[in-house]
């Protein structure tokens, strides 16, 4: 039955897996077949032709599972494929750009947003568009953090270093009187602590991972495709990288034993 | 276009302005066209066949507009028709139950929910059944709170009165170390702040109506019908009841000006 296939999540290297613990959390009877191309991480600075190119040599790999359901688990690679997935696929394709858009809406009372994110994502200006659509008349600050993505890669978590880096970079948005930021790279939620401690208490900080799980049981939900399966489910992770160091993460982010396979996508760099 | 069609919004009554003002306020682009059978409220205590019959009687006058989505701003209709309107219908249809279950996963942290609403929905068990659906782990607590809607009615907001009901009815909820507690009727965020004193401020209140119309903003992006119009919107009220009552609350509720339409949908009390 199409409804107890997996869900597919790419991303281009572990920033995703905060997607995949809350599809975990919300939805525990789903299973999940990701794809971290960890090899090629970051995607933020690439040219699109090949980020394009990256994310559908996931998803050709992850076909093999007839997944139901398409999560593009980074925000360089939503920007630039999308829509496009969107239009040739029968089955719903979810980014992490659209439900941190809806999310911030729903938080904000000044209409005041910012959003955070990779030079890629920042670039596109999808962020803006996709919430000037919804809502004309918000004031939205838009700031790339190229800085934030080796920080969470190499584990500096909440270090001295990582406080001033974090810091310096928000500089531009402290004095724009914000209610709302939108963490616009799924690798950002590792350091919200920091972020917030930087930003005030009072800017409630958007992660799209909460957003993106909440947006895929939704649609499951209104396309009659939520799982019915009771058998505890069986997720499967691959990466393009050190399969050791990603299960490394993997059990520490998601809090249980994860199996890895490598797989060499192609030979581009 | 059909993307320029207003959303059809319909209630017992004035509840459904609580998912109106959030409609507002995160689809301010939108038309809305809004059916208060305040004649007839509550539907609460009613008969499901009789809830049905309504129902259809405020869809049908509503289907002049030609709405692009249906959405059922009642918990009560939602128990009674939610399942056979989205069978039957090509346009999206919403309902508030889902969206609040979803959203009391992603809130829930001790896996410990309690739900209030209408005898109606309370003996449906759909709340029950839409959480275990999605998370068979889940422990639920549900409450009838009959008592709720006429002091909402009565504008009895946040009065001495207000607080004894509300703390009497919430007596069996206290013990149950619930952290998240769904408002499953769109009369209670008024009483939000009276239902938050009596729980305690760790309880996380779900509001339907915010959630309601964050889940209406996804579907509408994902079928492509977000609304493109630049003028400002036009929206329709109508109630079976008093005109200028509903308008007054509508006015208090909305803050705007707001246009009424009594009608008279049938003889049937």
């Amino acid at each position: 039955m199409v409804l107890n296939k997996p869900i597919a999540v790419i991303d281009s290297g572990v920033g995703g897996l905060t997607v995949v613990q809350e599809l975990l959390r919300q939805l525990p009877r789903e299973e999940i077949v990701y794809f971290g191309d960890t090899a090629r991480c970051p995607y933020g600075p690439r040219p699109q032709e090949e980020v394009r190119r990256f994310s559908y040599q996931m998803l050709d790999f992850l076909d093999q599972f007839e997944p139901k359901m398409i999560v593009i688990a980074c925000n360089t690679a939503t920007a630039v494929i999308l829509e496009e997935l969107q239009q040739i696929n029968d089955k719903p394709v979810v980014g992490v750009i659209h439900p941190g858009v809806r999310a911030a809406i729903k938080a904000t009372v000044l209409g005041r947003i910012g959003v955070i994110g990779t030079q890629g994502t920042i670039a596109s200006g999808l962020y803006e568009k996709a919430l000037k659509q919804i809502h004309p008349h918000l004031y939205v600050k838009s700031l790339a953090c190229p800085d934030f993505v080796p920080l969470v890669e190499q584990g500096e978590y909440q270090t001295g270093k990582t406080y001033e880096i974090v810091r310096r970079s928000l500089l531009p948005l402290l004095d724009e009187n914000l209610d709302t930021l939108v963490l616009g790279c799924t690798h950002y939620p590792i350091l919200a602590p920091v972020i917030q401690d930087v930003m005030g208490e009072d800017v409630k900080l958007i992660s799209s991972a909460d957003e993106t799980a909440r947006e895929v049981s939704t649609l499951l939900f209104h396309k009659n495709m939520l799982s019915q399966k009771f058998e505890r489910p069986e997720h499967l992770f691959f990466t393009s990288g050190d399969a050791e160091q990603f299960k490394r993460i993997a059990e520490a982010w998601l809090d249980m034993p994860v199996n890895v396979c490598q797989v060499s996508l192609a030979k581009q760099v």
